[in-house]
C-alpha cells in the first residue's frame, strides 16, 4: 500500500473544520497530523510534517496562513472566503517563486454544486430561455445566494459569447418582484423556507423541451467529499487553482 | 342504459369551444345537440332541446347567454371570464326566480389545478413557511398568473384565520425582485420559459420537512375532464356555484 | 394566560423520545412533568400529575403503558408501532369504560406526510393514471416503505369506490422490475440514494395535465409539530383515534 | 449575407419529416430545395442541388439513401433508426472513399436530452449513489426507454472506469419490482402516466447532497433545434459522427 498523505487542518475547532477533521480521520489514504486552532502557532504546521494543509479559518488570517504554507513547501486547500483579486494576485506571485507547490482556493466544496454550475454554463448557449431558482432556510440574510450570483453570471457570459439573445419575455403588467431579480439578463428567484438548507435549480427551456439541473445541499457534510478530493489532488496541480471544477474531469 | 344528456356549446368555433365539442362528442353519456357560434341565434339553443349549455364565448356576451339559458330552464356551465361581483349578483337574483336551474361559473376547469389550490388552502395553517412558484410560456403578458393570485390569497386567508404568523424571513440585503412579489404576505415567483405551458408549485416548509403541491398543465385539453364533470353534475346543483371545487368531493 | 398542559414522556431516552422532550420543553403552552425511561415505574406517571402522556417506547410495552394511562384518566399520544387489530380492539373496549379519556395512535407524526397521504386519497378518483415514487437513504432494509404501502392502498380503495378503472399501461416488453411493484393496482417505485432521508411523490396524470403531491422528511424533528398537535388536541377527542389526520381540519 | 444552405428532406410526409420541413423553411440561413417522399426518386435529390440531406425515413431504406447521398457528395443528417454496427461499418468504409463528406447518425435530436445524458456520464464518478427514473405516456410499449438504457449504460461505464463501487443498498425484503430494473448495476424505474410525453431524471446522491439532471420532452418539435444544428454543422465534420453530442461544445 502507498503511504497515507499527512494532512493538517487549520481552524479545526470551527464548524467546517471539525467536519474536516472527522472526514480526514475516516479516510484510509489520509493521515491527520495536526488539528490547529486560533491559539496554535503556524510552526506546529511545519513540525507536524504535513504535506497538505486545509485552511478553514477566517478571512483575516487565511492569506498569511496560505503564504506560510507555500513558503514551507506545503500544498494548501482553502475553503475560507475573502480571497479578492488583490490577494489572489499576491498569492500567484508567491507561487511563481515556489514552482512545485499547489494551492486550491475553492468558494464551494460541494461536488454536486460545482458540477451543477459547470453543466449549467455548458448548456447555456443551447436554449432559448433560462431562469434560476435558489431555495434556502429562512435565516439566510442575503438574496440571492452567492452561488446563484456566480451561476447566473457564468450562464450570461456563455450566452453572450455564443451570441444567444436574451430569454424571451412578453410580460407587460407585473407585480413588483414577481419576475425575480436580473443578473446580467438572467432572472433569479430566491425562496426562503423553513426545513430547507441550500438548494438551486437552473431551468433551461426550448421549443417543446426543458432541461433542469438541480442541486440539493442537505447538510454541511456535503462539503467533505470535495475537501478530500482537493487534498488528494492538490500536489498534482502545482500553482494556483481557483474553483474545485479545475480538478474535476468534465471532458470525458 | 340511461339516456345521454343533450348538451349545447356556445362559442363552438373558438379554441376552447372546439375542444369542448370534441370532448362532448367523444363522451358516451353526453349528446351534442348544438354547436353555436357568433352568427347563430340563441333561439337555436331552445330548438336543440339542450338540457345543459356550455358557454365558452367572450366577456361581452356571456351574461346575456347565461340569463337566456336560465330563463329557458337550461342549466349552464360557464368558462368565460368577466364575471365580477355585480354580474354574479344579478345572476344570483335571476336564479332565485328559477329554483330548479343550476349554473356553474368556473374560472378554471383543470381538475388538477382546482384540487391543487384546494389542497394548498387546507395545508396552509399547518406549516411555518409557504411560498409559491408559477411557471408559464414566455408569451404570457401578466405576472403572476391569475391562478397564483387566487391560490396565494386563499393560503393567506387560511393562515390568518388560524392565527399563523407570517413566514419567517431574515433577509436583510437583497437585489430588487429576488424575493418575489408579496400577495397578502405570501411570496410568489413567476418564471417564464420557452417550452412550458402553465405550471404551479406551492411549497410548504416546517421543521425538517417540506410539502410540495405541483400542477402541470401541458395542453388545453386538460380543461375538458373538468368541463365534462360540470356538464354531468350541474343539474344536481341548483342555484349558483362559483368554482369547480364546489362539485368535487374533497371530504372523503 | 391559560395554564400549561402537564405532559409526561415515556421512552424519553430514545431517539424520538429525546426529541419529544426537547420539543415539549420549548413549547410555552406545555409543561414537561416527567421524562421516564425503561427503569422507571409507571407509578411515577401518576405522581407527576401528567394530563397527557406521550408513549414513544417499544412494541412490547406500549399496550400496557397505554392501558395504565387510560385506567388512571391520563390521555395518551402514541407513536410506538405494533398496534395490530387485536390490540386496537382491546384498547377500544377499555376506552368504552373510561369515556372521557382520549388516545391517539399515530403511525406517522409528520404533518406534511399525513396531509400528503390524505390529499392523495382525495385526488385519486379524478385522474386516469396514478403512480407512486418513494425515495429513502440506502440503509433502509425494506422496499417499498410502510408509508408508500398505506398511501397506495388508500388510493386504490378510493378509485375502486368511485369505479375508476386501472391506470392505462400498454407495456408489452419490459425488463424485470422496470415498472415497479404493484400494490392493489398502483405501481410503486422505491429509490435508495445516499444523502436522502425519507421522501415520497404521488403522481397523478390526466389528459394534458399532471398533479404531483410530494413530501420530504429531511430530519427526525419533522415529527415534533405533529406530536405537539396531538398533545394539545387529545383531550378534545375522547375515545380512540387512529391516524393524526383524524385531528386535522381538512374540510375548510 | 452568406448564401443559405440548400437542404433536402427525405421522408418529408412523415411526422418527423413534416416537422423538419417546417423548421427548415422557417430558418433564414437554410433553404428547402426538396421535400421527397416514398414515391420520389433519389435522382431528384441530385437535381435539387441540395448540399445537405435530412433522412427521416424508415430502417429499410435509410442505408441506401445515405449511401446515395455520400456517393454524390451530399452531407447527411440521419434521424432514422436501425443503424447497427454492421451498417455503421459499411458507411464508415464508404466515407473513407469520400473524404470531404460528413454524416451524422443521431438516435436523439433533442438537445436537452443529449446534454442531460452527457452531463450524467460526466457526473457519474463523483457520487456514491445513482438511480434513474424515466416517465412516459402510457401508450409506450417498452420499459425502460431506449434513452434510459443508453444513459444507464454510460453511467455504469464511467463508474467502472473510475473504480467507483456499486451504489449502496441495504434492502433485504422487497416486493417484486419495487427497486426497479438493473442495467449494468444502475437501478432504473419506468413510470407510465397519462398526460406525459417523454421525461427522464438522473438522481445522484452523496453524503448530505443530491444532484438531479432532468429532461422533459413535451412535444415532437423539441427535436428540431437539434436537426437544424446538425444541418448547419455537418459540412464542418467530415466522416462519420454517431450522436449529436459530437457536435456540441461541452468543454467550455
Amino acid at each position: 500500500m502507498t503511504h497515507a498523505i499527512p494532512v493538517a487542518v487549520l481552524g479545526a475547532s470551527g464548524r467546517m473544520g471539525s467536519e474536516a477533521v472527522r472526514a480526514i480521520e475516516a479516510a484510509e489514504d489520509l493521515q491527520l497530523v495536526a488539528a490547529l486552532g486560533r491559539a496554535d502557532s503556524l510552526q506546529d504546521l511545519v513540525a507536524s510534517g504535513a504535506q497538505v494543509v486545509v485552511d478553514l479559518t477566517v478571512p483575516d488570517s487565511t492569506e498569511q496562513n496560505v503564504a506560510f504554507a507555500v513558503e514551507h513547501g506545503i500544498h494548501a486547500v482553502v475553503g475560507t472566503t475573502g480571497w479578492d483579486a488583490e490577494r489572489l494576485g499576491r498569492l500567484g506571485n508567491l507561487l511563481d517563486q515556489h514552482p512545485g507547490v499547489g494551492v486550491l482556493i475553492a468558494p464551494n466544496f460541494a461536488l454536486g454544486s460545482v458540477l451543477a454550475t459547470a453543466f449549467a454554463a455548458r448548456a447555456a448557449r443551447y436554449f432559448e430561455s433560462v431562469e434560476l431558482i435558489e431555495l434556502h432556510h429562512p435565516d439566510k440574510v442575503d438574496a440571492p445566494s452567492g452561488t446563484a450570483e456566480r451561476t447566473a453570471a457564468l450562464i450570461a457570459e456563455a450566452r453572450r459569447d455564443a451570441g444567444v439573445p436574451a430569454s424571451p419575455d412578453a410580460t407587460r403588467t407585473a407585480r413588483d418582484g414577481a419576475r425575480g431579480c436580473d443578473i446580467d439578463g438572467v432572472r433569479v428567484h430566491s425562496v426562503r423556507l423553513r426545513g430547507l438548507v441550500a438548494h438551486q435549480e437552473v431551468l433551461f427551456g426550448g421549443a417543446g423541451e426543458q432541461l433542469t439541473i438541480r442541486h440539493d445541499s442537505f447538510h454541511r457534510e456535503s462539503f467533505m467529499p470535495g475537501v478530500l478530493l482537493g487534498v488528494r489532488e492538490v500536489a498534482g496541480h502545482p500553482g494556483l487553482t481557483v474553483g474545485l471544477d479545475g480538478y474535476l474531469d468534465l471532458q470525458a
